[in-house]
């Protein structure tokens, strides 16, 4: 009756270089100096990876390991793996070794193609990597770094490979990508994304309520396309015809500003990054010419930053949340009317919460029984998820990552609105449940931080006689600073009943994180164990 | 790997009932008062028109005829029938009696729902239905009109069926509408939308560079829902979580005028109906208090209605081009980069085209010989379309509609250029070729339109014996003027070179149209010849 179409994410780049050809996409490359292309570019450049790779024996479903910095080069393969049928499998080279060897095995990635300041990290693993052929180095030939491996360089896959052959076309349920969470217990799990998962993630993310990314806009994710699926802004952009700015590899906040000042309207990170960035922008006295939006997710954004944000720089921050496990969007925090109809100051609360679900998913909180709970703001449940680009099952795992009733548990615990803004209250892992209530560890934290000598916070749980649990609060202070954990606490009174409030807040050098930049409560517990640690009298 | 989600409408509706539970759902009803729900109420409404009608037999693939006006009700039919599994056929009131007879008998409708003051029309077609078994009368028992039909009315069919059950399931690539297109020669062809098509279709028509909803918009959509699947504005605006108003069957100014006026920030309509609109406006000193933009199609929009709305109104003009076998949306003049960065008064003349496409919307122009055309802004080619909500076959036809690569003929003749900017210059049934060349009626009929004086014109081809064809122009004067047709060449010679002019310039005291609203070219041909007219010398 209508047309097939099937969703194939080598379309999404077709439409953007066929409607908007010129539209720039620049970067940093990793040698060093900006390129500059347009979707065009990228799509010839994209279709000469894809016919490098099938002439060199890749077939369809067969997985390629990147690992790659956020480059206008990553962009063509990012586009040029899938559109050669294979499978783009990200590998993030801040995971441990042993973790990297699992996965890439795991995933069975036939080729590697890595970024070259990256390639040590294969000079020691290869040993252990009996599935890898070849790895193809993201440089050319005259750049390449000295190396024992047998390699070749991109100039080598792609040169003299035609530009305009059309995509691997098939089913649109066919595996596009793999992105492995890094769990923090366990080997990790990886999620296969599908080319009808990514576009119709794309679609519902592009949405004028959640990304709302046009063709005017220039966007530079920060985030990098190792992480999550790189919040799936490499499908946002081409989709909706806007321009790129690819930061390259480095994170520093003066490499980034030098980015930011590309023209650049719209960015995305984890928080970290932009607690650098707002430093170093007071402290050198510098302004933001063109950014008008900057997207917050990956960790709780501190009221602090979204502050600085708006009304220092007038930026408008869209504070989200997401998972590997759902390609990654789950909410973004925009202003529905209901919103809108309170005064400016009270939104500030509202962006507070990670926003609310776009078309295709659903959420539920539930208690420990399964049984749904209400949405009245209060209440805390654990935060459970459907869609059209969640994941049903793990990589090779023999069962079902859902339940009976299909709905994935996050493993966040949050309240819910009447609107369906969604707040995260804590990891159902990192729960400090003192006296039969939860406490809120991210809140604590959030509000610790807005003081001015405190870098990072982190509450967890010591074991209590009668309360079962109390919270304490770790403190990493600013460089050269000591701030006094009494001024700490009259921030938290302001915010917290006096039974929720830590019975000890203590400095500590540094805390510690996962691969992927969080804090690891469960090492932080040990830590305080390990120390042989007790709750002042 | 990914949840299996199927793309069904019922979904989008449990979004917005979700996320969006008290937006207001208004509209005034066919019995007068107006009527306010929310989309909680739109969708548990519709819950019952769905288990009304499986309780009356329905049964899944079942159709449905419906003949109604734009009114809170249709929209809960509009959920309601493929809730049920069924399938909604739209009936246009304004097609002949004949062809009703044919796509009622062709479409093989179970039932016709239809509001109180259309049941006439089938009081005198019920003989020549046989297939259809009931009549449901879309208002309650105590205002049912006088009929000797048997019928039911709304309120016996929803009260006492529950409003909480899930939506018959299904595959995504189930019928889920239909609507015929009335062609100006041989039966009315049947295009199938299925729930796909449709939830594909509204994603991608609702992006930001697109129709743009947010969850702050009200929508009004004065198109009736009866056209071209109601320009898709039934299935944008709950996907966005967006408010609306049902204007009910009310169509004139005065009526339409005390719609916008609660609170409406975005309306569609075709051209003739803002004519009016802004002729009373103007009549009256009226302003438009809360509209913002409106969405123009169906028809080629003149000049002057965009000038109009956007100086005097401060109301954004988005002109759009469509078809019922599109769904219908085929591309949207929002502006690209490109055009934001030309003089603003230079951007008025990228108005009068009608834009570029939506992704899944692929556009290519071609010669006579179906090869493509340059994109160069000023060569005319037949403009073929391809997408995923675009048809392949029609109802119960033996071939399909597209070409041996899955081209769509459009019918229409148009330029485009390098953005993809499509400016439609005919239809080609109703093409000028003069001395080998094309000639645009369309654009001749935009510049005649915008003298003060001029209500309607149409530009035609008469046969010639040395061109082959030679334009004349028809034109409707606004009640009681005579325009001097010296004047409307003197703007004719401003935008046409002069071989493109037309012969002939004379008043006629009305245009024929077609059922839809446009001008019947072949009808007007035909006056012509049975009029004995020529050419002056």
């Amino acid at each position: 009756m209508m047309q097939n179409f099937p969703l194939r994410v080598g379309g999404i780049l077709d439409h953007a270089a066929r409607y908007h050809p010129n539209r720039p996409v620049l970067g940093r490359s990793v040698e060093g100096p900006i390129v500059e292309s347009t979707w065009a570019g990228v799509q010839r450049e994209a279709k000469q990876v894809a016919a490098g790779l099938k002439a060199l024996g890749i077939k369809k479903g067969d997985v390629i390991g990147v690992m790659a910095w956020n480059t206008v080069r990553h962009l063509c393969v990012w586009y040029g793996i899938p559109g050669a049928g294979a499978v783009n499998h990200t590998l993030n080279p801040r995971l441990f070794a042993d973790q990297l060897v699992y996965i890439v095995n795991h995933a069975e990635d036939r080729f590697i193609m890595v970024d070259p300041d990256l390639l040590p990290i294969f000079e020691a693993l290869m040993p252990r990597l009996p599935n890898v052929e070849k790895i193809i180095v993201l440089t050319n030939r005259d750049t390449m770094p000295e190396t024992g491996l047998e390699v070749i360089s991109y100039d080598e896959l792609i040169n003299g490979q035609p530009d305009d052959q059309p995509w691997e076309d098939g089913d649109e349920n066919e595996p596009c990508g793999i992105c492995y969470t890094s769990g923090t217990t366990g080997n990790p799990k990886g999620v296969v994304y599908t080319h009808r998962s990514n576009v119709l993630h794309a679609l519902t993310a592009a949405a004028p309520d959640m990304v709302n990314l046009s063709s005017n806009d220039r966007i530079m994710p920060v985030v990098p396309l190792f992480h999550a699926n790189g919040w799936s802004i490499a499908y946002c952009a081409p989709l909706a015809g806007a321009s790129m700015v690819m930061p390259g590899r480095d994170m520093s906040a003066p490499g980034l500003y030098e980015m930011l000042e590309m023209g650049v309207t719209y960015t995305a990170a984890v928080p970290t990054i932009w607690l650098g960035m707002l430093q170093h922008l007071e402290a050198n006295k510098l302004g933001l010419s063109t950014l008008k939006r900057v997207l917050i997710g990956g960790a709780s954004c501190p009221r602090a930053v979204i502050e600085a944000f708006q009304n220092n720089y007038g930026v408008q921050v869209l504070h989200a949340w997401g998972m590997t496990e759902m390609s990654p969007l789950g909410t973004i925090c925009s202003f529905k009317p209901e919103v809108n109809a309170i005064p400016p100051e009270e939104r500030l609360d509202v962006q507070e919460t990670v926003g609310h679900p776009p078309y295709s998913v659903d959420l539920k909180i539930v208690n420990d029984l399964g049984e749904s709970l209400p949405w009245d703001g209060t209440t805390q449940g654990r935060l459970m998820a459907k869609g059209a680009a969640v994941v049903q099952r793990y990589l090779k795992a023999e069962e079902d990552a859902v339940d009976s009733e299909g709905w994935f548990d996050t493993g966040d615990v949050a309240t819910m609105d009447e609107n369906g803004y969604v707040r995260i209250t804590d990891r159902s892992k990192d729960v400090i449940k003192s006296g039969g209530e939860w406490i809120s560890s991210i809140e604590m934290e959030n509000t610790a931080v807005a003081h001015p000598e405190v870098l990072e916070a982190a509450a967890v749980a010591v074991p209590h006689p009668k309360w079962d649990e109390r919270p304490v609060l770790a403190i990493v202070p600013v460089d050269g600073k000591s701030p006094d954990p009494a001024d700490i606490m009259s921030l938290l009174e302001k915010r917290f009943a006096k039974w929720q409030l830590p019975d000890d807040i203590f400095m500590v050098e540094d805390l510690p994180h996962t691969a992927t930049g969080k804090v690891s409560k469960l090492e932080l517990r040990q830590r305080l164990k390990d120390q042989g640690y007790t709750l002042p009298e």
